[in-house]
């Protein structure tokens, strides 16, 4: 590796802390990087991809680590490609409702200078406030406002990058609109780092909305919050966010942080509308209309402080669940929004056949659930049975008409389960692209592909 | 061919009539197939592929024929797949938001219905009460409602369909979010029937908006509209259509059936707001102030009745334009919404220096002018002034930041322009897609690529 370290003098590390710090993510998993380098801009990954196809070494490209799972994580000997130094906002082009970013700019940070400029960038995963937009992209990103606004390939508008023969491509346009050739910028987004490195990125930006307005239901049964959810959306209502929290993520939550929640209630729903003032009031009174008829508890926030607080039970999950057990499995599947009250019956009856706890919460409003089961990695058997219980989870999942992941990809926890949903031949021209555009297997090898 | 009409009795016809109809689209380009084929379900369609890939005979999927840039053109000898059967809206799910249909549905017919359900489909191409929704996906249509809701490729969320070897693939998910491997449904909209023939189609929908008001504002001043337009978006508000004709356009339009508007005026803007009634009232007081200040005369519909009233303008365009001369070049081209009116003044000077005749017309919030070249083919002279001036046109759109095409796709017209946008890496890249999906190059051969 010292030629690497001649190539990009400064910004290259073989030093033991950095190998640990940058061989795992938040998927658990982990394995040690042969190198860490740092590119400052597009002419350094190319020459580390140069050197790297070269040589045959595997690059890794990295955002901030948040993926679940284990996208960032090297296989042995690899070089990790740290996008954090190339974190420029380069261009917000307020009158034309795009912006030009670096992959390694922070999504939290871009949204408060977005904000700035009375302008809005959707898609906000939990991790916002660490997670970069070229992680974003690279996973295709989702967030608690996709109900409403969809996540990010609704917003990447084009892309520079560098394929893993160093050669620098430019996808997409400038423009709202573009239909000249094939989409390579929507294949390149969620392509897990695979296809090729991301080095600019053209992103659709909105007007800020007007104004919100939060609500916090409580409910005794969880079946009258997934009918709540239902009778909203069928109102012509789709408000920015429909996130439930189940029974056992109550309990965590005020376990961890008490904040006044009952622990008697089986389901909540955080609910939050935007868009003109004189519009959104009337839909907030809908919507407690509705959750009311259905026994729910209504509390409504109107301003910054309140909807802070309401917001807290959402926030104080993450930590929450760190605290129940050593090793907490992540899935995030999706059914038709419809069938969720349906699923948390199927995982209410898997987590008692088993034994095995598991936690829900997540994107009602998309049939998107957060899907924790709470074990011991050290508890051979029981870490035994939890996966096998996953592969349990995945097929009832398909099986009322769903997807394995809905945000965070497959990486390395999915690819065993990956053919249960993707069929053979599909998989197939899967593996043929990422051949066209990797012939030599550089790019994050040994994701997504069983 | 008679082993094809043994194979699909029937449904094949080798007619000369039919070789007449099926042998052009609305580019005006024609070549005769070999034989038009109908199929009623997948089955057919794949018995059509098995033939016709064994003897080496192209086949061209054809949806209305309403495509502008001959991407159903048969070349010499090929197989017309004219999905115009397969038309069935097989359901409606309301609850989850989504359709599925048959690619021979019509984009109208789909509107209409759906609008009992009080539902929204918003990609609305010209053409929508003839287009399809196969020939919408098989270009990524556009339309006048893309500003505020994007275009099709925003709403397709799965499909199935067919590779030129006869298997049938099925791609994307029914729910709202999904991540799992490549996104082929990206890949196949917009790829112009050269990689797959599209047999099942699921869209995502929305609730009815509540409430409409359209606006026509007439501009003496040209300028004067382009500041409107940057001003009404600077202002948070994105209407869900911003339509615009310009001085020669609303000349052919009053020539060709005079619905009283003025002859003096450079530029009309054609607005049309929606969502709550108390939302859109105060947008359309603030959209009515902005244009008023800047010279515009504002004409306020808020009834369905005076709504059509102000569309006659719009929806004239194209029969008007059909008067002016024999031959008729459109493009598509955009250019960032601020440079509009920048590219307009560049068209402007081209029609002066050359002396061709160019209306122009088009979705003013997207950036997005229908350009047209009023010339007589048979002026051969004059013909190859026009496909010169074509170039200069693309050259200019591409120098202010914009993009070939909008909407209409490249197909034949516009496949010796494409490399002045699509640089040889990428254009390598999609080629080798190409050969991916459809090695013995099978599917609409001779299209997009140079």
């Amino acid at each position: 590796m010292d030629k690497l370290s001649e190539l990009l003098p400064g910004k290259t590390s073989t030093a033991p802390e950095d190998i640990l710090c940058y061989g795992f993510d938040a998927s658990g998993l982990e394995a040690p990087p042969s190198a860490v380098v740092w590119p400052h801009d597009v002419g350094d990954v190319i020459k580390v991809i140069k050197y790297a196809s070269t040589k045959g070494i595997p690059v890794i490209p990295r955002g901030a680590g948040t993926g679940m799972t284990g996208g960032a994580v090297p296989s042995r000997g690899a070089i990790i490609l740290s996008m954090e130094k190339m974190n420029r906002i380069i261009e917000i082009d307020e009158k034309n409702l795009n912006v030009l970013v670096e992959p390694g700019v922070v999504n939290g940070k871009l949204q408060r200078e977005l904000q700035r400029h009375r302008l809005f960038y959707p898609p906000d995963p939990a991790s916002m406030n660490f997670c970069t937009i070229g992680g974003n992209v690279a996973e295709n990103a989702g967030g608690a406002r996709a109900v409403k606004y969809g996540v990010t390939k609704d917003y990447v508008l084009g892309l520079e990058a560098v394929l893993p023969d160093g050669r620098l491509i430019n996808t997409g346009v400038k423009t709202a609109k573009g239909v000249v050739g094939y989409d390579l910028t929507s294949l390149l987004v969620g392509s897990e780092g695979t296809l090729a490195v991301i080095t600019k990125i053209r992103l659709k930006v909105l007007p800020l909305p007007q104004d919100v307005i939060t609500l916090m239901v409580l409910f005794k049964e969880l079946e009258q919050s997934g009918i709540a959810v239902t009778q909203i959306i069928s109102e012509g209502i789709i408000p920015r966010t429909l996130e439930f929290l189940d029974r056992e993520t109550i309990k965590a939550v005020e376990h961890y942080k008490p904040i006044g929640l009952p622990e008697d209630i089986d389901a909540l729903l955080l609910i939050e509308l935007d868009g003109a003032p004189s519009a959104i009031t009337i839909d907030a009174e809908k919507v407690s209309d509705i959750c009311g008829r259905l026994g729910g508890e209504v509390i409504m926030a109107e301003n910054e402080i309140a909807r802070e607080k309401l917001w807290e039970a959402r926030r104080a999950i993450s930590p929450a669940l760190f605290r129940i057990s050593p090793t907490k499995i992540n899935e995030d599947i999706v059914v038709p929004r419809t069938r969720l009250p349906e699923m948390l019956g199927v995982l209410k009856g898997l987590s008692e056949s088993t034994g095995i706890r598991i936690v829900n919460f997540g994107h009602a409003g998309d049939g998107n659930i957060h899907v924790n089961l709470m074990v011991d990695k050290n508890n051979k058997d029981e870490y035994a049975k939890a996966l096998k219980l996953v592969g349990d989870i995945f097929s009832a999942t398909l099986e009322l008409g769903g997807t394995i992941s809905g945000e965070h990809g497959v990486g390395l926890t999915k690819k065993d389960y990956i053919t249960m949903e993707i069929q053979p031949d599909e998989l197939q021209l899967m593996k043929k692209i990422k051949a066209v555009f990797d012939p030599e297997n550089i790019l994050n090898p040994g994701k997504i592909f069983p």
